[in-house]
């Protein structure tokens, strides 16, 4: 080309003044759930239920194959709203009233939309606020067993591309969203005794017990995988993938350096928790508040812990029950100089909390299935 | 044993003197896409054309069902090549004349030959040379649907075993492959209007203006992840792999450190202008030309941009158009002391091309799509 | 809560003290071998026989798909016993008399026990023991096509909960486990040789020679990819992935860092010897013994080599035979000061072997496939 050409710099995201309460976002992409997403994300939590573990196991218990566990079905369907709702934000505030409907089986596709309920500008920081949404995932929409999986209402803290620019007012109340979990029905000629052995033995609704806290035993540590891992959920935000971006200012970033995309330490709770919560779970109901109190970063430790709030039996079926629990999440960072002493931690470690979920989860009875 | 064993030393690939003009390799191995490999390197780049993400999208436009993203088919067919043509190479110098032509689906089998054309020493160093080959990918051979998918040439820079071997002459005329690009017919009744919130509004062929170049907005960071990406691909090339060869040696290999495979920024540029210009395309119809201008390491940051060069109508498809760009891939690297200020980045960094490619695609029209 | 929750701490895994001679462990899970699973370990190992890669290929060899590699059998069936047997180990001794039999295919399920034959106790280290335990393999239990599809002992050094405590007495013979190697039938009317090209030329039954040395000429850097990769194996030994335990106290474990799972190196070093020892093989009959002899960390390069021990023919199938080998893995490290020049090594740097398996490998002959 003779002349320079003229330029286009494309950007990506909404920033905070774009937001109008009442505005539905139909996220783009959709995502057909594959063995390959199934098989990383399921795992690398170290999630133990075999009914996402092992075909045999799901389909004697009437699911239809291989069934995506609540945190892959989130990530999944969380991430598609990335682009329009978060990929200028600095964080992911609260998660609420997150509810569960029909399973994801591989092969199914999962299309997501999401209306803003209200805008509010940060009373400290000019160049901030917060956008309040409410989203919901289909799957297979069209088809015969289109259904609602999952809607959720989340608060997160966006930038303003102009910080003088005014917000759009008005708040909108919430859709009431029919999303009713899937349960498989109760077979009583079924052999479910035959699994037992494949899950923990523990973990019934009979075992559970209010007022205790269950720590889990293991951790796992983050490596710059989140990295690839954040990419293949189509999540966009750059702060989670553009090291360029925060060398060259570091101080505005949490941290000062990447990251980790909050749905990974959300996810691997709930994967450490498992043995001792979720291998008899059959599905999770609803997570009503949520919240990430720290951030994570690549080489941080994650260990989780389940306190059992309360339990109570489910209508219609006396081979489940409810367990309503509250999820932490922690890590340990080498304490500084002159920090206090930290009596939940070993001499020269403090206990850092990073997440927290309200988590009800319907699990099987030994009774029916023991 | 009793006594020592009789020891031989195996090498994989050719040296430049191997190579004769006119021989051609049926490359070993083949390889079937499973949704593992789909789901990894479709996304690891960012791509987001629904085309590759979201089956239902896929059907409706009239694709099979997923359909492997260009810059996948690209990586599948030219990995199988690595391991006669440029296991020992030191880089990739050009892509020339790269089409596409049947759509790859989860479940195809792609085998790849290579046809020799030319071999010349270096000027200026005695142990390398240039490679100029032709290669051939075909999808499920003996199969009904067998297909030509890919052809292209390239020149590659390979080392010799023995600097003072002479190499072999003459030179061989390209075969004339027949690879048309496979486009889904359109159909009068279909409700394409019912998906286009699925891929991105400005991205249709009536979009592109020539001599326009759009800035695409994100970044990708690469990590070691790329070893792992390398080898699940097949590319055996030792300076993507082999940290020990390095060590010994660090003076002989660009950079002194593990290179990142050229495939890898290659999607990556790809992946991270789609949102702007591969949303709406339905098939890259040839790569003229293309060449890495820089390596990329671990811990890179990856930036694309593109070039609007032309736009023209398809023949018989009043629906589609083609546009003419140039892909431009970028990284920045710290300044040193002594360094010009750099006009096209901020101060303390420097802008270094890496990658660049002819490239024109095929892209819906908003009139028959929108 | 008013009152602070009483705390439950979860363990897993049995302790040296909890192991009963005769107890049988069937382990919990189970796992469906997905194509998200397959892609990522038969590749990233560098796995060369196409019955791994190429559908085509695996079919007119007379097998129904891909075929999983013995290394990716290994991996996901061993993997199932580690929260029983070896979660809280210390270091894996020895595998013996592994043996395979049915092939492994996408969509097959994996469920594994194992009996404990004998517990003895350390001499010099109080807190430490061995179990030695046989361990067997089923796919598709229930199905019409259940069969064994590997059975094994191993040994295993592993901690005890409390320095004091007793172990349970008692030794228990191994049970007399069918699994035969199944072998595709040999077709007179097949065209093998229209296949012969994707395999390489070298590594028919006729081209091995007892009493020599391979060396396998690819070396492979792991990187922290490791923790990912030991994840999704559903192995949840915590010195393999948890940073913050060996940090509070790097004295108790090997090296002082996080060790790499056996099973990684166990597989990488039959992938790099695949391209001359496996790629027309058509299973492997027996690990009659093997070992880890150093342990690998993030950042070493692994090498391989085979020992041809010897070769025999296979009754009843004469378009085959056995190769008995020695695989042999290595490592490199840099020199300390004071350390004697190895003759094995360039200067500066050990060999350090890491790992070695006797193996039989039964492979086609040239005069009926080639």
């Amino acid at each position: 080309m003779a002349d320079e050409p003229r330029i286009i710099r494309k950007l990506t995201g909404n920033f905070l003044e774009d937001f109008r309460p009442g505005q539905v976002f139909r996220h783009k992409g959709g995502k057909t759930l594959t063995e390959g997403l199934f098989a990383t994300f399921t795992e690398f939590a170290m999630t133990s239920n075999p009914l996402a573990k092992n075909a045999r196991y799901a389909r004697t218990t009437g699911f239809e194959g291989l069934v995506s566990p609540p945190g892959l079905t989130m990530l999944v369907a969380f991430s598609q709203t990335v682009e329009d709702v978060s990929e200028n934000a600095r964080a992911n505030l609260e998660y609420i009233d997150m509810r569960f409907g029909a399973p994801l089986y591989v092969g199914d596709t999962v299309e997501v939309e999401t209306k803003v309920l209200n805008v509010r500008p940060s009373s400290s920081r000019p160049n901030l606020g917060i956008v309040h949404v409410q989203s919901t995932a289909r799957k297979n929409i069209g088809a015969s067993d289109e259904a609602v999986i999952m809607t959720w209402q989340r608060k997160v803290q966006v930038y303003k591309r102009d910080p003088d620019a005014q917000l759009h007012p008005g708040e909108v109340e919430p859709d009431a969203i029919d999303c009713p979990l899937w349960l498989p029905p109760y077979d009583e000629k079924a052999d479910y005794g035959s699994l037992a052995h494949l899950s923990s033995r523990d973990s019934y609704f009979e075992d559970f017990e209010p007022d205790t806290l269950i720590e889990h035993s293991r951790g796992r540590t983050m490596t710059s995988e989140h990295i690839h891992l954040t990419a293949v959920l189509d999540n966009t935000s750059q702060v989670h993938c553009n090291q360029y971006m925060i060398d060259l200012n570091p101080k505005q970033y949490v941290g000062g350096e990447l990251i980790i995309f909050g749905g990974i330490p959300f996810v691997l709770c709930l994967g450490l928790s498992c043995p001792n919560v979720g291998d008899n779970a059959v599905g999770d109901l609803i997570y009503r508040t949520g919240r990430h109190t720290a951030p994570l970063f690549a080489g941080d430790t994650v260990f989780a812990a389940t306190e059992i709030l309360d339990k109570h039996d489910l209508v219609e079926r006396e081979d489940l029950g409810v367990i309503e629990t509250r999820l932490h999440g922690h890590k340990f960072v080498r304490a500084k100089e002159g920090d206090d002493p930290d009596p939940e931690a070993p001499e020269g470690w403090r206990k850092v909390p990073i997440f927290e979920l309200d988590r009800d989860v319907v699990v099987k009875r030994r009774s029916h299935y023991g």
